[in-house]
């Protein structure tokens, strides 16, 4: 199987999508940051007050999703036309599982635009935390579905 | 427990560190990109040649690290001494382990510099490679062990 | 009333303009900023020579105006057409009036990247003049029309 | 006066401070944006909910105070020790005070990382109520009080 | 001759672009960089086993091309569709030669963005070798031929 | 010679300068770009009334400098203390020759910076006379001298 990222003498390149379709196109990607009982509680209790902590990862998120291209190399500029978070408690194993979808009107997926959304989210969750908990573990986080463009539509199909 | 990035009235805030000592500090994160046999073979063959998808990882992992106060709201602006990353291929669970180094003269920690970097390498690793494998897992992103200032050093010890 | 940038659940979102039609759209705004007589004219002489504390606003005004995505949380990245700025001298006042126009053939407003860019660009002749007078004051800011989109024109009616 | 930006030839410069002695430096900068009463109660109803708009522009106000050497043509890139932000409610005017706190063990002021901070979260005000009111008014924005440094203090006398 | 960045007051402008035609445009562009024997040799040699320096220039030179409207004050934001480089070793005169091939679909040339992704590209081979000599020189940079667009097709003769 | 910018397995790395000592630093760069004589005319003409090409130049100029750790992959972000810039007029040749000089009190040196300058500010003139011009050629790019630091002091001895 061939990179589509590298040219035919292995450098890398930005792929050309000028011949592409606009379309609607939209992908939603997910990670949980999983922590100490007592740190999920210190976040815990101040959602109940204001919930800054999960406020400020999802703004964030929204303008993590927006630097993918400053980011990640090979990625395109885009321009995307809506983001939106959401974020799960998960007591038992005291953990987040944030979820970010991106839509566009364009011509290439954005499926690493959800990606970089859910990481830069989850680091900024453990940031706002490590002075309670170093040992914090970030992942799994990963494409949940996408659909529009040539490839055709992914759905996750873990168990 | 407190959380130390709010303020009384639960504010997000970048704390004062105007009074912290600036010392030598050091913090070194990993993170473990999974993937299916075909995508790890591309990246390994491409390896043998030039290695392009795996480097442009690691230059992508230390301008991640540099912009790690733009992506993650309270953390300081830094002036890092020194980004140094390493690759181990792991080919028994198709995957790869991404360790990122950073060293600092100053006075606030790099843990966060070390996690975004892990973060946006493997990011990167996963755009190259997504024609291939959409379904590709990120994580566990984690610090490995940091060392320098006065809340003190930590190492992981996980089995 | 609702607030557009808040999901149902009170969550911050960039908003959906997928299904938006591409219009030309125009902005304009203006922002004064107040000195004393000696820090006005200390810009007024200079300029009469090359005027360069408001060459240099209005550079910084057209570069202010292209960061708006980066800067407000919730903005969408445009590509923004044109931006045109000009500065009255009002010398009664001791102070100048920045406007900056943006058009943009696209989907949703330029109110905030007319905004943002006569905030930078006072913000700039603030800097350039600081050593003479601190006191400055800044505003005045506000949009003063703007022409396109579904929501209709507008245009400021302030004596 | 002279225009210390503007060297001899009048063209600009970013000033030499390689001299200048480290010292603790903070400057607090002060703005207000005032709107319809609808707009005000639609902020401070969420407020009571969540406050996400007020925490949207205190996240905005200290990422735009790190922004301010990308912004702000001769600004020194500078490591910002702090930023603390405070907002006022007032409900005769149907507006908001936003203050800025920025702290630095350095060799320049924080002036403009305050100013620039106020602004850039009262425009973040503006961008998430605009929907239901474009003729809010941003302003006066200006320096409260400033310490440190070899320019001596400074402290607003207004009224 | 009128230079269109100018204001009829001579004031700098973004130039207005939204009725222009969106159609595909390219623009190739190409540097030179020249070092010593030494220098020369330290990079090819490298390049026998992995070609880190030459790889790093390239990643610079895509992510250079997508900075030039933060970089350059009156261009336009664009939605680059397509980078593409290459690079000549030239043994004799101990010299890089660096081509950037920029494509995109939509209202603006791209000459801009293949010289800035050259300059970059260029200037990273610089700092990479700048240990063994400093004495290197960067250029001729220059544009080699554009297509697309309203003013034209360019192709440069000379010898 | 080894590259210092590579680790021992030949992987890109940011040096670690934590050990060396911070001393005032100084890099002057210079670079050239010629034109047709009708471009030539059109900016000394509009520099008789206001110069913004070469105002916006030197502004752009200030700016990259700053920019330069996010430019070139393995920089350190640095504090630079002073940029100034000059430009000769040469109007037998219909060039322009700019130079940037950059000031550090810091440990790395500040080559980087002044080179990166000077490409882009004669990319911002090249940007705003292409219009006239698009055969104009950008070169020779060079360091000119350098001061402070371990590795000692460099001046260039063309003729």
């Amino acid at each position: 199987m061939n990179l589509t990222h590298l040219d035919e003498r292995h450098r890398p390149k930005m792929v050309d999508v000028s011949q592409k379709t606009a379309t609607i196109r939209e992908a939603r990607a997910s990670g949980i940051i999983t922590m100490s009982p007592a740190a999920y509680e210190a976040i815990v209790q101040e959602q109940v007050k204001k919930g800054p902590v999960l406020q400020t990862a999802i703004i964030a998120a929204i303008q993590g999703a927006k630097k993918t291209p400053d980011l990640i190399p090979m990625c395109h500029p885009l321009l995307l036309s809506g983001v939106q978070c959401d974020i799960e408690e998960q007591p038992r194993s005291h953990s987040f599982k944030l979820l970010v979808t991106v839509r566009l009107s364009g011509n290439t997926g954005v499926e690493m635009e959800a990606l970089t959304g859910v990481s830069v989210g989850l680091l900024t969750i453990y940031d706002m935390v490590k002075a309670i908990d170093k040992a914090m573990v970030i992942g799994p986080v990963q494409l949940e579905e996408k659909s529009g463009g040539k490839s055709g539509d992914f759905r996750r199909t873990d168990p």
